[in-house]
């Protein structure tokens, strides 16, 4: 009952190839580069899904995020659509915004032929910018034919990309129980700015043909989110946009798991959230202006807290995060950023290891070996280690350096 | 009765222009520009000195804070000497560290003639390498002698500089009450990076002839702090080392300020105020690879509590602090760090300005000339200011923008 989880690797898995969901995708001019990419989306569930979602925790919320959550919870967790776009938040643009995602599911939903409160809607890019709904509306309606004669036509997994440089998806498959059937979970994301931990990061789908109720969904989704969306961070900015949503077909052949407990539940818990960390890793390595992914795990810490305190400040540090990007181990910001965390902790009582050697222990330098060290830190991949002490606290997050790159982007990708 | 505060703007005020007060500079050694540029220095005060320090809160501090810290409580506030030097922390050194720490205490007491227990020490570099001590004490000696003779040599405001681009230095004086007689204060400090609030912020020196007490002082300066040294953020992350002291030589002729009340005191407060606010505004100025100082405001909170982490979040926000390098007035990212910054806040009655001119209203965007707006953005001191409602809290933080220049700087300067 394995599953093989695989990340994207330069294979994009489609969210399509789940039985029972289909996507469509296509450029409708909320994108401005000259190649025309893909900027709106739709993904269908031939019939009612059980859903799912986690959402931004920043107190500002886009006018999207406020009607998917609304939609999820009045449909009880039933959906049919999700309608998507990219290069425009709809944040910040009260009534009017909110009016405009609520147009976008009466439209998708007149135009599917199902209930236009099980249409959900998630959007990304400027903040602050009304929707050109003069556009989207025509898009929708191209998309809806496009899904109602079975044509699966563009890239859902592009159309969702901001910054992102490269599309970012995971699957995998397993053989359920006794039935033997095989259960499939795919999962597609764009992350890159704005990220951070402490909610569902960026705006995640993730489809299943699984039988299973909205409330297993629903937890299985949570305890996946804590440990791999919300141990993310790219720049400490938590987006007013962030989704992560799970639909669910039903097609399976396997018997309902209709509560959050049993074995055939553990098993779909543990492979979604191999998939979720596939996405959260890849988020990170692709954040805005990464030449690395910085893995940061704080062991032996008084309390899970007081571990992860000290394991976002050392991820969120500028200057952590500008040593790693010029391959310096600069155990000394690693100490620092632990010690103004707020964390339990007593430098004298702790160990430091950057990619698995020890540069720092017991409240002292360790000699190590610069050169080796160099080339180890020249990786794609890169990781901290902080024992705090002997305690029982641990945790994991995933994030990027901190290079010229994510200057440029930032400094010249305008309001 | 009104002071005077001038800020540096290119003049360098001497901590030794005020009575009773001596300084020394060389180079020893621990810089390795070619240039050799100072790096050690002593300040001495002709009698015993009222004293008080505010120190980091990191949980990881330095042997020179533990020192200095023990220094002035053991000796009821009474200092003689402060002993500093830049290009080595002397943190995260161990037992070892702490014997470095106090043999600089020992020497410079032994030939300043005063108890080593009157000497305070302040280290600020590179973190986890010891002190080469074969050069410091050497270098102690020759500048005890120098101030022994008086000769006021070598350039203190200069030889505490690390990354610092300019020396950063503030100066004021008044006329007192009934007396008559001209108080001073002058202070100089050093910031530039590891620069973050919730601490007395980098190294700072205070000097006064005012005569009050310890406690009058430490009040004061308690007071000045919270406003200005916590008000200043480059980068988010908080020292090992952070220490402002200030110290009170009593020759001005004014009758004794014994207590933290009274109109003289008063005035010294405010009067000192000045110079640490001005002190500040430097530090953020000078941050490294700053090209502008950005002040946030936020008023109109539900408590001073709120204010502060909405404006500490805007202002440690990569995404603002890339704009302003871009001089782009990306209110979304404004909003977006206040949403998340866990201060009560309701977007639909919140108000932003850039530079003065607003650009978001209850909840939506509002138009504004944005080739003036570009024009105001690329000066050399921008602001932000957020109406989070009509609530009493306040709170105003200084901080630089985030560019090119910082990651040059942090992704090259090594262990």
């Amino acid at each position: 009952m394995a599953s093989d989880t695989r990340g994207s690797g330069g294979v994009c898995f489609r969210l399509s190839e789940v039985p029972g969901f289909r996507t469509a995708a296509m450029h409708c001019g909320l994108k401005t580069a000259p190649a025309r990419p893909p900027d709106l989306a739709i993904l269908y569930c031939e019939q009612d899904a059980a859903a799912a979602g986690v959402f931004t925790t920043n107190a500002v919320c886009a006018a999207p995020v406020k009607v998917s959550r609304r939609h999820i919870e009045a449909g009880g967790g039933r959906v049919r659509a999700v309608v998507v776009n990219a290069g425009c938040a709809n944040a910040c643009t009260g009534d009017g915004g909110m009016a405009d995602a609520l147009a976008m599911c009466r439209c998708a939903g007149e135009r599917l032929g199902v209930p236009p409160a099980r249409v959900l809607v998630a959007s990304t890019g400027v903040i602050g910018r009304r929707l050109p709904m003069d556009r989207i509306l025509p898009g929708i309606e191209v998309l809806a034919g496009c899904i109602a004669e079975r044509k699966c036509t563009g890239d859902f997994e592009r159309a969702i990309m901001t910054t992102d440089l490269v599309p970012k998806t995971a699957a995998t498959s397993w053989r359920a129980g006794r039935s033997g059937a095989t259960v499939r979970i795919v999962g597609a994301c764009k992350g890159s700015g704005m990220i951070a931990p402490r909610m569902a990061t960026m705006l995640a789908f993730i489809v299943t043909d699984a039988r299973i109720s909205p409330a297993a969904l629903r937890s299985a989704l949570r305890d996946g989110a804590a440990d791999t969306f919300n141990a993310v961070t790219v720049d400490g900015d938590t987006s007013t946009n962030d989704t992560a949503l799970i639909l669910a077909s039903g097609l399976a052949g396997i018997p309902l798991i209709s509560a959050p407990r049993g074995p055939a539940y553990g098993s779909f818990r543990d492979a979604l959230l191999d998939v979720c960390d596939s996405l959260a890793r890849q988020i990170a390595a692709d954040g805005e202006g990464a030449g690395k992914l910085i893995t940061v795990a704080v062991g032996g810490a008084a309390s899970r807290r007081d571990a992860e305190k000290a394991a976002r400040a050392i991820a969120e540090s500028p200057l952590v995060k500008t040593a790693m990007a010029g391959c310096d181990p600069n155990w000394g910001r690693i100490i620092a950023a632990a010690g103004r965390s707020g964390a339990r902790f007593d430098e004298r009582r702790a160990t430091v290891q950057i990619c698995g050697r020890d540069v720092f222990r017991n409240g002292e330098p360790v000699e190590f070996d610069r050169k080796e060290m160099r080339r180890l830190l020249a990786r794609k991949e890169v990781s901290i280690l902080l024992m705090a002490g002997s305690g029982p606290g641990a945790f994991r997050m995933y994030t990027c350096d901190l290079t010229h790159g994510y200057i440029t982007i930032n400094a010249e990708y305008h309001t």
